[in-house]
């Protein structure tokens, strides 16, 4: 398949509205630094985030929505200082074990804009909800009764919302479409109203809200506005039996433009004007007054954050293939969800575009490719590709899978770098691991 | 899809041939140890190997090859006391990084016996090839100058053996099928000629064999006589060309049987069977003593280790999910190549199968699904299930995403537990982060 291709970064980077990507004297930049000598400082593969983008991405959400809560969902990249940054800029936290909401606390998210979800949580995990004080987000009706048992055995009241399987269809990868019948996730919503009844019964429990998520990377807001419509069909039911609505939490989702030839993705105002709407008439309706919460991730660090590797190996078989140092051991999404990622060569950013390659990682599978066909300049040994977009699930997908340490995180500030996440180096592969004197 | 299943473990266990699996007064055992024990003293997840299996797997290819070289595919397991109890009994390492080559060398596997894989090798790993003394595969002719610009600059000889691509179909998941036309690794075997007559004379290398590698989890060893009379027609070509040709490395990737419905994988012996005699006659013809080599991965770990997962929840929705504690973050295989475990309820193994339930994990992403519509006695919150075969690519690709820490991995010998791999605990999600102190 041939794709429609550019020349330069530049026409991405300008209709894409990637400000904090520039070609400066052939290389490419990231928030005035230049990447070629971030490469150079801190080897490859490394992650590399624009803080000035991360703050703009989360000042968007605020403008488009005034009144939200914006959780910021952790799974899509858990870097402390990442996370650090969005909750100065007042967002909150959707954590999915333990482990996220650890890493939401220690960044200083405050707890009262934390919601635990998940839909295999751990007793120790609710306990740990239950004792840090943050709200939880019901997927069944056997957690519910888990919930009352170990808020009782604490002594504390815990306010729940109810994750919803509202039943849409959306248009991404079947891995990561969470909101049909057939996911694993939440009460199908006919349910909904009965075990809400029930539960405002329960010792310990306090049912506040509803929740759902339909899936992610989504480019039709009609998606996100059929979700809110039968999301306010259910708050309207809850009313009905007397139960108190005060959150109205739609989930996380809103796609990015990966490939500038495709469309461009919506915004949050495009989100907003999807939304408020259908729940403001609705409220009026039902005289609820919702304050709405939303969990976006990748629209929030995806653009922040680009992905260096070098190039081992230009080789010439029945293709053209590019072996570089990072493969699905740190870039898991080309694997996965046969995801695109637009590559810069960062060292020759301004070249023509001359050659088609085939992109490929170090992993002793075939399925480590990362770019299939890619038109590219000529690519060398020792050039270093720049992968855009790849602030979210990148690192924190990454394994140590063929004996690999995981790669560094730099952030970039108005041209000046930090490392945040150091390179593991080859020790790491030993950590944990004890040898039995007897096999010495 | 309605499977064939089993009302017991006992059946699977006998026709599978999986001595060490056991169930006792209804609880699974494992080498004698109880695994309910191991589960309520190690915590869930946790991989559990039998060290008597592991032994007893490497001797059945030592039986079947007497005179070949084994050399243990590391990407399969990574744990050195694994690594070492097989260098205890003779094995070699087939090693794809920098990281593989530092656990074979510390788990004690002798220099010469260990082979530097890769199709995407860093200089640096191409050096530390050098300077430890081990053989390289070589993917290209790229890659060969670098290796011998190396070489010679470290003063040193390298033995060199050249990584075919045979073009070679196999029946398997597209993402291992290594040994296509179409895949990243090797040199194509119409090239692989003229390349060992222009190594022959270069700098620091030495060119003694070649080597493929076809897949994994094959289940018809004709591909494997194939491949091995194509290796052997190249054999010819170099022979003919003065080339020396002592090492012949037809690769690993025999399959076991994961489902016991479905045949038996071949053995060792039906391996032997198909490709020593095309060895042997064609070796006759050309007036050469090749030295075979075998790098088995799945087939030396896959059946030596069961996952052990605790039930967190078990919820009726449209369909009944069994909620557990290890999702693709412990066991990516279902997720990656929908692959089949067999599943054991650990603490009730004697129990009649009578439902059918979806097994899911606790990862926010819909394809986090360990197996569907699976036949099972009742089960209940707080089970332990016993995932079969979960040995090779379990803990070796998995990771910390949505902030899970990796699990634990314990060894058992004679009814006797050795930790062998601490569970990491939550504070692992912080290893290498570092906060910048304005940020603080």
């Amino acid at each position: 398949m041939i794709r429609f291709t550019y020349t330069s970064i530049h026409a991405w980077s300008m209709f894409g509205g990637k400000d904090h990507i520039q070609v400066v004297n052939g290389h490419l930049h990231i928030s005035g630094a230049d990447t070629v000598e971030i490469a150079r400082r801190f080897g490859t593969p490394v992650y590399v985030t624009s803080e000035d983008r991360l703050r703009e991405n989360i000042r968007r959400y605020h403008r488009a929505f005034p009144d939200a809560d914006k959780y910021f969902a952790v799974k899509a990249n858990g870097n402390i200082s990442i996370i650090r940054i969005l909750a100065q800029e007042g967002a909150g936290a959707d954590v999915f074990s333990a482990g996220e909401l650890y890493l939401a606390r220690l960044a200083g998210v405050p707890r009262e804009r934390i919601l635990f979800n998940g839909n295999s949580k751990r007793d120790e995990e609710l306990r740990m909800a239950v004792t840090s004080g943050v709200r939880v987000s019901i997927d069944s009706e056997e957690e519910l009764e888990s919930l009352s048992r170990i808020a009782s055995e604490e002594s504390k009241n815990v306010e729940i919302l109810f994750r919803v399987n509202p039943d849409i269809s959306v248009n991404t990868h079947p891995k990561i479409a969470t909101g049909l019948k057939s996911s694993k996730f939440g009460i199908p919503a006919q349910s909904v109203r009965s075990i809400c009844e029930k539960a405002m019964h329960m010792d310990g429990i306090k049912p506040i809200g509803l929740h759902c998520h339909i899936g992610s990377q989504i480019l039709d807001v009609s998606s996100f506005s059929e979700a809110a419509a039968r999301m306010m069909d259910l708050v309207g039911e809850i009313v009905d039996i007397g139960g108190d609505m005060e959150l109205l939490d739609l989930g996380g989702g809103l796609g990015i433009q990966y490939d500038p030839a495709a469309p461009p993705a919506p915004s949050p105002e495009d989100l907003a004007n999807a939304v408020l709407p259908v729940i403001e008439r609705r409220s009026e309706e039902l005289g609820v007054r919702l304050k709405l919460i939303l969990e976006p991730g990748r629209s929030i660090v995806a653009d922040t954050t680009i992905l260096l590797t070098g190039v081992n190996v230009v080789k010439r078989a029945h293709v053209t293939f590019v072996g570089v140092d990072a493969g699905f051991n740190v870039l898991a999404r080309p694997m996965l969800y046969d995801a695109y990622h637009y590559i810069v060569v960062a060292n020759r950013a301004d070249a023509e575009i001359s050659e088609r390659y085939t992109v490929v990682g170090p992993i002793c599978e075939s399925g480590d490719v990362l770019a299939r066909n890619r038109a590219l300049p000529v690519v060398k040994k020792g050039d270093i590709l720049a992968f855009l977009d790849a602030g979210a699930y990148g690192f924190s997908m990454s394994s140590q899978y063929n004996g690999q340490p995981r790669p560094a995180e730099v952030l970039v500030r108005d041209g000046e770098v930090e490392l945040i996440r150091k390179a593991e180096d080859i020790s790491a592969l030993l950590a944990c691991q004890i040898i039995p004197p007897r096999l010495m």
